[in-house]
């Protein structure tokens, strides 16, 4: 079987969890272990994960390179690869960006849905671009070796991470605002560019970003992967499911509202609807990566294609980003 | 003698600075106790303070209202009124906003020169004006009597703070840029919303904000004021003078830089001239208040709007500013 990578989970992370990654035969899965905690609680997070790695060692291991990958295959367990979906965590500290990697964080969003000191999440009404701490912080990111994450940014912001950075960008969980129409989408002019870049693309099923919600069905989602291969190219493309398993929705509330505000933000959510959407049927959990696998053969993609789609892409694309800029 | 108050100073305090605001017959300073410090490093700051009002109880003691102001006229004391020249130390945290008024924390700038959580610093290519954040984190300061202070921020943002404020703000050291074009001096435009909306600011004597710089006269200076009157009217103006006395030059590197950057920002400066500018020669320290009030007399203004400027002007807008929202 081809090597199977997630390039993003939220879960409420349990044994149970890491079992089903096995039954599943995911080889890793870039993990969210921080949004709005600042660098301490950051570290926290990372205590939380080694407990994991310490109970769980035949199942989990943290990865650092691309080849803990290879390295998750042989033995058979998933790699652990941590990532932030907002820069809370280095505080007001470039300097911490070079601690955060050492620690094993691969990837950074440099927004979650708000303005940021370093760029302008989707949820503003205007959009500055990278701010000159985002421009430093892009630079040493490049430099040891974190992925500039662009998922919850805004569109001008995007497009200069992307022009901006010296390596290649990902969007780790998000999918064509041409297929759903939602803040967090991306448009055609992103999707380009990040193609053209060497960027990647992982597709999220998180029914916020799907046509039709949790109703969304499988052919329409493999359909949209098939198109978007078109506009970006095959190589630039995988899946980011931005699973949130087992969360209870308090933890939405947090992911939405952080502590920026004392109301309620209800971000891709209502007041009728707070809470985490429903699954759509043919996505659950870690086990159902073959259904997406087989809903791509039936659009008729070809089997080297799906074997991209499904973790090639990422592999490669980790293997590209993980280290210092030069060369070593 | 009419109130004498300074809107804002960032000294290397010493017993020596003390006896000179007691000599200089200064009853107030808005004193900046933080920039780029997170929150407990802010309180660090505010422990050192305590042991500084421990030592020179008769010299100084920390002010939380207007009141204290009087206080410190009746017992010969000068009161210290902290503020914070970035919102660096609410981290991304509003609930930190009470919990620094209850320290004693009256002012916070929205922004230092770069892109804040809340709203665009002075240097920054673009502004947003206030970003989702900055709304809320305004209304908050609002409730409890936490002064908004604009003075490193760009104009869009600025302006937006004084519509969006629902109490007056202030813009504690800065000058007309149409006196000395600089970054960080304001338009007319600023100025004459600032003043219709019962703000207030308090004019530098910071040389980089300066016609001339260092070489700048007194009559220069007062002139500027006296016309400034007429912009922004006589109640909306002070003292402030962002003294920065007896600090290294390491000090004006960390305003600038803190740790957003692994290079040099020289902000105001330049390579040349990297460090804290000579003060003009007609104010060097606390001292020199009444030359400057003397240079107000000479430019023709009335004995009662030497004592506006110099003091009155502050001393309403600290019985209107500092306390709750609603009326207490």
């Amino acid at each position: 079987m081809s090597v199977l990578i997630d390039g993003l989970q939220y879960a409420n992370w349990s044994e149970k969890i890491f079992r089903q990654m096995r039954e599943g035969g995911v080889d890793a899965v870039h993990v969210t272990i921080t949004y709005h905690e600042n660098f301490r609680e950051t570290v926290l997070q990372i205590e939380k994960w080694n407990r994991f790695f310490e109970r769980f060692p035949d199942l989990i291991f943290q990865g650092f390179t691309a080849a803990d990958v290879a390295k998750a295959r042989e033995t058979g367990r998933t790699a652990i690869f941590f990532g932030s979906q907002n820069p809370s965590m280095i505080e007001d500290d470039i300097g911490l960006v070079e601690v955060l990697h050492r620690l094993g964080l691969r990837f950074m969003q440099l927004t979650y849905n708000n303005q940021s000191l370093l760029a302008t999440g989707c949820y503003e009404k205007d959009d500055t671009g990278l701010t000159r701490m985002g421009r430093e912080v892009v630079e040493e990111m490049n430099r040891v070796g974190m992925v500039v994450d662009m998922s919850h940014s805004a569109e001008r912001s995007t497009l200069e991470a992307i022009e901006f950075s010296s390596r290649p960008i990902a969007i780790t969980h998000a999918n064509p605002a041409s297929w759903h129409r939602a803040l967090r989408n991306k448009s055609e002019t992103v999707l380009k560019a990040l193609g053209e870049s060497g960027g990647i693309l992982g597709f999220s099923v998180y029914p916020h970003h799907l046509q039709g919600g949790s109703g969304c069905t499988l052919e329409s989602f493999c359909s949209m992967i098939a198109r978007t291969a078109d506009v970006m190219g095959i190589d630039h493309i995988g899946i980011g499911t931005d699973l949130c398993q087992d969360q209870p929705d308090s933890i939405v509330e947090w992911m939405r509202v952080g502590r920026w505000t004392k109301k309620i933000d209800y971000g891709e959510g209502s007041a009728s609807a707070p809470g985490f959407p429903p699954m759509p049927g043919w996505f659950h959990d870690n086990r159902d990566f073959g259904t997406v696998a087989g809903g791509l053969r039936a659009v008729g993609m070809s089997e080297a294609e799906v074997a991209q789609v499904m973790g090639g892409n990422w592999m490669r694309f980790f293997g590209e980003s993980f280290g210092p800029a030069t060369g070593g």
